[in-house]
């Protein structure tokens, strides 16, 4: 087969990470250095930008300004959350055309992934070349195949962190804390705040997930042995949590409040789940210092935050994508494999492996009791996180009252 | 005058912060070189645990553990909110006698100063000598004499950086987004989210201080006019903000809630304030996409994030307490002095100097317009913060629609 020589276009989609940027310039850094590649376009806003021709031309950005960018987090292209429907990707792909575009990568997660299935789709039916790879991103960890996403490692060491913290706070001035942490159906970040713990005493005393129903009545009961115990109690709660009757839990407090264009009910951006919560436990079990924090759009896109690990898979699955398309000749979402404890190689998986469906934490992550992580979630996930930093007791004997 | 042998008593009081255990090792390690001093301890949960004896013996501590707590954020003495009256003054000072404390030093805000000031009185009543020194520490920067307070550098820096990533994150995906900053009566710390700013479009684009009315008809038409101008609106509220009646706005929504023994209603730990004010806007200014982030206590705890400059300093505190006390053989308050662009040099100043009262952001500090500060703020603030994390973005040509 001849060499595909045309341009490149670049979009970034849904939530930004901490990382997104690593990708971005990873492979927009990678196409650059290929002759069959005449401009690398980005679009800016995702796909609306590009049926809207909103291009920058990044063949023409400096290399130190792509390497400040890589380390900047949020989408540096700007991101949507319209999810495309086939008119929508015909229209993409007519722009692909029009621009002659021959690589496109898309990175975002499993919405992301089928609009670029259905824009390979319409270029394979029009017999057009056009090489299409999705890169993957969430902070959720929640797309299919994949070991793990990029923009994860980095969400989960600063939900951790802010356990943490949080814990110590807490142990200083006793009371009940409530950490909100987001994730709409996969509780894999609200997990991860048991990197948080130390020593014995140390919270979170209780996780939950969306994976397993909330009772609140189970809920209550579990805080009050905790605090009877310890005198003091650490919860993290996924904002996604679900009743009985499988309708996330902050949806009764939410009224006719916006939806986005998949349905969802808006879950971040309100302190109302942990207020409902920390009322409940202040009324029902009469316990006076009752706090909850929700950490909100800080986990996504703090400045000075970031995994190590995961800065550097995201430039890689960034710049394997570059490979796969311009080297390879084919499509596919990059996925990581884990090779070892710690490594990881990268691989190209279809399209419609990846698309629409997400997955939740496993089973075997969850303890039997539900509000707690088992170790195989551990050696799962803290190498994603990267060194944390430590922290210390005092340790000194008591003093003899007199 | 001959030397005064004894034992050191030192403790922690009022809310964390990320280096306030710098200001304890500083005084202890600093404590332990002297001959004159027999033992340091530590009451566990600041004055309460003066009053019950609960001593631990820091003489014993490793320097190692000494080191890795001064590098913890939150009181690894433990805190308490208990504010001594003259009865409770009168028992830590017979707690001292009975102890043989000879050195008493305690590390917290204006109420702390207050009760140091007292059991001074105390001992000097009853021609005991016992010297004795308030370290200052606060995250709200608001004490009296001294030109900054150790903890305000670092909880600005987490400040800044949380309004830098939720800036670009607005960027990407734009909207109206509100985050609420601590800050019961100085707005110095929501303040502080200036330096998220770098390009002319960067928010936060309005600042709420508690040293202004806040007016909800102002407010909306603020908001308005930011988001007809860039098509999103980054705003930093402090969480004390009060109405024409004097009231802070968070007391309208919170009932009859829990107060402290100061009188002071639970403004933090809920996100009700940031929640009514995103209300609003959707409903009044019927703008779809609009968050708000309470920052809550991860402001003065996190595990990782710490200014440089506020951790020395933290650090130098504690030490000059322990030169004053047991070199100098004087009283009060540490204070710090700012001797040039950026160095300081610390002092001692009269406990009722700082005990009690607090101090505002001055005039000159805030716009005449009151929804933003000045160069002289900026030229103030900014060395406190230490070196911030850099973030740029894509500096890129438009391509020609086709």
């Amino acid at each position: 087969m001849g060499k595909l020589v045309g341009n490149v276009l670049i979009a970034q989609g849904g939530g930004p990470t901490a990382v997104i940027n690593q990708s971005l310039v990873g492979a927009v850094l990678e196409s650059r250095k290929f002759p069959e590649v005449d401009r690398v376009y980005g679009a800016l806003h995702g796909v609306r930008g590009i049926v809207e021709e909103n291009f920058i031309d990044l063949t023409q950005a400096t290399t130190h300004n792509l390497e400040r960018v890589a380390r900047t987090p949020s989408s540096a292209l700007l991101s949507t959350r319209d999810k495309p429907d086939a008119a929508y990707c015909e229209k993409i792909f007519k722009i692909c055309m029009k621009h002659n575009v021959r690589y496109f990568f898309y990175i975002g997660g499993n919405d992301s992934a089928d609009a670029v299935r259905i824009v390979n789709k319409n270029a394979h039916e029009a017999n057009y070349e056009l090489r299409c790879i999705h890169i993957p991103k969430t902070i959720d960890n929640d797309l299919r195949v994949t070991d793990h996403c990029p923009g994860y490692g980095s969400a989960a060491r600063f939900v951790a962190c802010a356990f943490a913290g949080a814990n110590l706070d807490n142990r200083a001035l006793p009371g009940v804390y409530i950490g909100i942490v987001m994730g709409r159906h996969a509780g894999f970040l609200t997990a991860a705040s048991v990197f948080a713990r130390k020593y014995e005493d140390d919270g979170p005393h209780l996780l939950y997930f969306p994976e397993r129903t909330f009772r609140r009545e189970q809920f209550l009961s579990d805080v009050e042995t905790v605090y009877k115990k310890y005198g003091r109690c650490l919860v993290a709660v996924s904002e996604g949590i679900t009743g009985e009757d499988g309708q996330p839990i902050i949806t009764q407090l939410m009224g006719n409040r916006e939806r986005d264009d998949h349905g969802n009910v808006q879950l971040s951006g309100t302190g109302a789940l942990g207020d409902l919560l920390a009322e409940s436990i202040r009324t029902d079990l009469n316990i006076k210092r009752v706090r909850s924090d929700t950490f909100g759009y800080l986990q996504r896109s703090y400045v000075g935050i970031v995994s190590e690990v995961d800065q550097a898979e995201a430039r890689e699955v960034g710049e394997k994508a570059a490979h796969f398309a311009i080297w390879h000749n084919v499509d596919g979402s990059v996925a990581i494999k884990r090779t070892g404890d710690y490594s990881v190689d990268y691989f190209l998986t279809p399209l419609e492996t990846v698309a629409r469906e997400t997955k939740h934490m496993p089973d075997n992550f969850i303890t039997p009791f539900g509000t707690d992580v088992t170790d195989d979630f551990k050696v799962y996930a803290r190498p994603l996180l990267g060194q944390m930093p430590d922290y210390e007791q005092l340790m000194a004997p008591l003093v003899a009252k007199k």
